[in-house]
């Protein structure tokens, strides 16, 4: 909730991270682990509070395709086949160096409106870390086929999702217009591309940037917490007069 | 979503004024009332926006009493019956000058957590304003008992809400966890008593302030907005290369 470092002298202050990410975006599963990587060595990571914001690289994306991922890379970008091809072996070794394992062979390429609202129904019940991982690993390692409300459905079971509350969801499009507002918000903010992160809510960093340049932003951030500015006039902590109502001391 | 006035350079920010109140907080309406005011005369009203937050002055106030307001609040703060009265008296004098009608000899004191929980479900259908607004109209105008979930159902309903949603979400405890979160962050944030304000996650305003102090705390922020600032080095805009996937520019 609390969005920046702000906080009352005193007391904890929080850092929130928000990401904007596709699930059909390779940088951005590298860029994910980077940025865990850099968590790992921030020494406030748990004052630290991440935020996934959908992202579609191509909203127009059929459901369902008989190309591949390099076909549909090489008509995209104007590149050969082969071309295309080198840049995802490119790709796959980059993963590799980061500890992931890509399959764009077996890779089912489609539309990712439903992958999104799934990731918004998962941060109402604490779980949007966990599904925004597991939908990315269905993805590049395992081939899985995320147009199929049934897949997303099983795969919100395994992070503790009620499955039947995915199919209501998502049949419904109940967080259709959650998608929809953060990617108003990332046109709004000029992004273009992803991953981009907005540390709390002052550093961009656009791109899957090593860990240590995402560690240098957070200690960056830390270094300059500044605790709230109080405006106007202090209030009586007495009950509720002069302008507010406190908690009795006890 | 976006929490701070920080944007790419050319691109249009956003301010996000996050809101600590109560229910049973005759100063929180008050300064709902002299925050619309202050915004009305911000220029760039159309780029705030307001994030009702949860805060208990009694959580564990009962569902049900038979004593009234005046005497409840002798008790608290250990006055005599006719100072309490001379306390609401004061107080609906204030409300009356910023155009709000108060009866407090008609109000049923209550518990607020089930209302809470309802403006985190109307959060979720962009509705959280105007069931803010009309629970403390039920409040203190109408005498309205907040503690029983059909008369919530019916307020909700008022508001453009899905009566049978409500039930379910009360009966549930749908978003209890999200009212918790909000007073732990107060908590975090060192804030005992409200309405408090936090406006762009850098100026607190505690208390019921003067429109122009507010004011003031919205300007003072817009002539300090910052763009986003980039770290790292820059990166392609051509497709899914050096660290990004961006979207084709056509």
């Amino acid at each position: 909730m609390t969005q920046t470092l702000a906080a009352v002298p005193g007391t904890t202050p929080r850092l929130q991270v928000d990401i904007w990410s596709d699930i059909a975006c390779p940088w951005c599963y590298v860029g994910k682990r980077r940025f865990e990587a850099a968590l790992e060595q921030f020494p406030h990571r748990g004052q630290v509070d991440t935020v996934w914001h959908s992202f579609e690289l191509d909203p127009a994306a059929p459901l369902t395709t008989t190309d591949g991922t390099a076909e549909i890379l090489a008509r995209k970008y104007g590149r050969t086949p082969a071309q295309a091809q080198e840049m995802l072996d490119s790709m796959t070794q980059t993963a590799a160096q980061d500890g992931l394992e890509y399959h764009f062979g077996a890779q089912r390429p489609t539309n990712t409106f439903q992958a999104h609202q799934l990731i918004h129904l998962a941060r109402e019940h604490g779980l949007q870390g966990a599904m925004k991982e597991r939908l990315l690993r269905a993805f590049f390692t395992e081939g899985a086929f995320l147009g199929d409300p049934e897949v997303l459905a099983r795969l919100a079971a395994e992070v503790g999702l009620d499955p039947e509350e995915v199919r209501t969801a998502l049949a419904e499009q109940t967080h259709a217009a959650a998608v929809r507002d953060d990617e108003e918000t990332a046109r709004s903010h000029g992004i273009s591309g992803v991953p981009f992160f907005v540390l709390g809510g002052k550093y961009g960093v656009s791109g899957a940037q090593s860990p240590e340049t995402l560690l240098g932003a957070l200690n960056q951030l830390w270094s300059e917490a500044a605790p709230l500015t109080l405006i106007g006039a202090a209030t009586s902590s007495d009950g509720c007069e002069d302008g507010s109502c406190a908690v009795p001391q006890s």
